[in-house]
């Protein structure tokens, strides 16, 4: 069993900590704080934990703990803290010894952490890992970047503490440099999608519907098996159904309605940007969230214009039947943007990533994992640039989705309802289907004002045309 | 009458040298294409012209031609090219010269460039214009950023040159290093979702009622005079209206719908990324020109669902009415958005930017310009951190057209239409009207995954809490 450091001992970090122990490794553990060390290990004293777990405060005597070669995992916020570790380390480590960030770093910042170790002798990884901190205890998914070398030196234990699916370990290694930080951004890109998604249907039950806490919860629960089987919906019902232990009102109701960010779910956009990947679903997340952020701006709109949304005129119960295959498709499309980002991506840096393995390290573990993984993984294990909401195997499910999108969508809006992810979706789709665009009218502008030119429907692609403008 | 230098001679450059001249100042111009000079010299001659235009295809002749201390006005293409005079340049210049970049250069590509050329005892200046070729000719909108001192010894030849707002030049310097390429990042950011919100308005009249484009160019002219007038309204009115002489057919409708994109509108929704900005407008468009060049996704997608778009049920004058309303509405809100990135990058990066200023220079000149911003200007004179959409001089025009956009984005929505910005437009608007909207629910889910904590409704702002969800 491996020998392995891990710096940063907060809740993901003792969690891993724990994990790594019970899977027979023993860890040498790095913290400014020894009692959160000295808390995972007692808790370590009280379940069947065959590592061992030490505790350090000083850099030199931690890395002098290690075998060499050393391998030492780092879960720190990223940024300066990361940096400030690394620098804290370089002078007691020796060549051939293996640095591997765990946290949310940028992956651009990988890359060059990576540039600036290697060439002093120093192996690096860039490692996401999803799960939150239950996923570190129990099983984390593992999305790992770097040289493969580098990974082989860690990738047993890392895949013993992984979250499994039918026994597959969901922690793989997928290209080199920054390229698993940058899958992990894109996860949690996804993840923003999801979530918003999610408050968007709970918003249209509560103010469409005057539906309790409880009784959404109860549609999130139905939700949770069947097609839309996923974590996210799964605890979307939990905390739906939760009481504030203080108030007794349900959890959701006394919970402040502005959302924080990290930066992941923006990076994401700012990446696809880049890459000119349409990611609509996404951007609209980010954009909910910073407008939730201007509370006093809401409250001055909704004085002068009164609350955008209104009871929405339908059925209830043909509603929601729409809502939920309205919340398949957008989810298909929203993992959709996500894959476009990572096949761009990849194509761009030379990455070769495969999107089968990355969607079976998603299987399990991770916060986006859901029933729709497994096939994705057989999907673009058959066509490895397949376009998943076009693709036979969700026909159906795309189908009935979108008119399902078209149904709702209009309803929630007629009502006032923000709903800019599900927008988002339908005119992805819409736009998307559609053999012919207007952006003729775009191109006619810009020939007009800039002489930037154009290609005419009659004539070969690549060729430019000017207008009779003048 | 000043002497300035001019290197990159092609359609704007060789405007704006015409322009210069006409203006009586002499330009010393250098290119490497010769006979582009030439056409300018020629042309020169055909109009009153007082100022000396001579050319050069040597840098050092073109530098020694100029009178010490030298302006150089830069139009070439951004990145590369420019980096490239640039660095032609300096081994000729003399401490004190002045180089000012006239292009698309990105902000901090400018903030590089003039903290480089500052450290060897040069001036430099980032200055964006806009109006296309015409705009260069004519008159077009200069945003200048830099030191004050630099901008002094070329302000009044711009000036000169620039358009005018009833006298008023539409010419000004805002503030330190990238900030004026900033503002005309914004400029084109804003002129990137008017396109969209007139792109999208033709493709509801073309495929929801079967309008031709004659027809069209004749809503977009009824447009141009009143509320919405504005250069692009009348040039779309024009390019609607314009014929093919190949064919005979509307050109319109021979342009292919494939929108082309330089990256200054994609540079803008970066930047309010990075801001925290809400620009959901801007974002729809450039989301729309990335899905419009994927024509083989677009091709596939319609076979497989057939197109997005189907005839909109409403009487079509209600709905062209309503369009209107609607489309002012959206103009002030893309407006809002593109301020309110300008408004948080001066803060962010202490720039002082006088929004008032800007709006006063937009006013003729540019893409962008319209009957709104003298209104604008007024605004944010008495109030520089005015919300547009929220202040009592557009509560009308705001009302009625967000009822309209309320009335039209659900039934072109059901119709099958993809209209990214106008449907980004009602979401932002009835999310800003919303004082209670569905971010509880992201709390709560990132809670329940990350332990990120909460705040609460009943509690003071900035105290955290944790969800009893264990």
């Amino acid at each position: 069993m491996e020998h392995l450091g891990l710096i940063g001992i907060g809740v993901m970090g003792g969690a891993l900590a724990l994990n790594l122990s019970q899977n027979g490794h023993d860890v040498s553990m790095l913290d400014r704080t020894s009692s959160k060390m000295e808390k995972v290990v007692n808790e370590s004293k009280t379940d069947a934990h065959i590592g061992t777990l030490s505790a350090y405060l000083d850099v030199q005597e931690f890395v002098q703990s290690l075998p060499i070669p050393r391998a030492i995992l780092v879960l720190v916020p990223s940024g300066v803290p990361l940096r400030s570790v690394i620098n804290s380390l370089i002078p007691f480590l020796e060549e051939g010894d293996l640095v591997a960030d765990l946290g949310n770093s940028n992956w651009q910042d990988t890359e060059a952490h990576s540039k600036n170790l290697s060439e002093i002798g120093l192996a690096y990884l860039g490692v996401g890992i999803s799960g939150g901190a239950e996923g570190a205890r129990r099983g984390p998914s593992i999305m790992a970047g770097g040289t493969e070398e580098a990974w082989a030196r860690i990738a047993i234990p890392l895949k013993n503490a992984s979250a499994k699916f039918e026994d597959f370990p969901c922690c793989d290694w997928f290209g080199p440099g920054g390229s698993g930080h940058f899958i992990k951004m894109v996860h949690n890109g996804i993840e923003y999608a999801f979530m918003q998604l999610i408050a968007e249907a709970y918003g249209m039950m509560r103010d469409g519907f005057e539906m309790s806490a409880q009784e959404i919860g109860a549609i999130f629960e139905d939700w949770s098996e069947g097609p839309l089987r996923s974590y996210l919906i799964e605890i979307a019902a939990e905390v739906a159904l939760a009481k504030d232990p203080d108030t007794g009102r349900p959890m959701l109701d006394v919970i402040l309605d502005t959302a924080g960010q990290k930066g992941t779910g923006r990076w994401s956009v700012i990446e696809g940007l880049h890459l000119a990947a349409p990611i609509s679903i996404i951007t609209g997340s980010v954009e909910a969230r910073n407008i939730s952020a201007e509370t006093d701006v809401r409250k001055n709109g909704e004085q002068i214009f009164g609350p955008g949304y209104r009871a929405i005129r339908e059925d209830r119960a043909i509603f929601l039947n729409d809502l939920k295959a309205a919340m398949l498709a957008g989810k298909i499309m929203a993992y959709g943007q996500g894959f476009e980002i990572l096949s761009r991506a990849s194509e761009e840096h030379g990455w070769n990533l495969g999107l089968a393995a990355i969607s079976r390290v998603w299987r399990a573990g991770c916060i986006i994992r859901s029933g729709l993984l497994d096939q994705f993984a057989a999907i673009f294990e058959a066509d490895a640039k397949a376009d998943l909401a076009f693709t036979d195997a969700f026909l159906e499910e795309m189908r009935a989705g979108t008119e399902s999108l078209t149904r709702i969508v209009p309803k929630a809006i007629s009502a006032g309802h923000p709903i800019p992810s599900f927008s988002a979706a339908l005119s992805y789709h819409n736009a998307r289907r559609s053999g012919r665009v207007t952006a003729n009218m775009i191109q006619a502008l810009r020939d007009r004002f800039g002489a930037h030119g154009f290609e005419r429907t009659d004539r070969d692609r690549g060729e430019t045309f000017t207008g009779p403008w003048h």
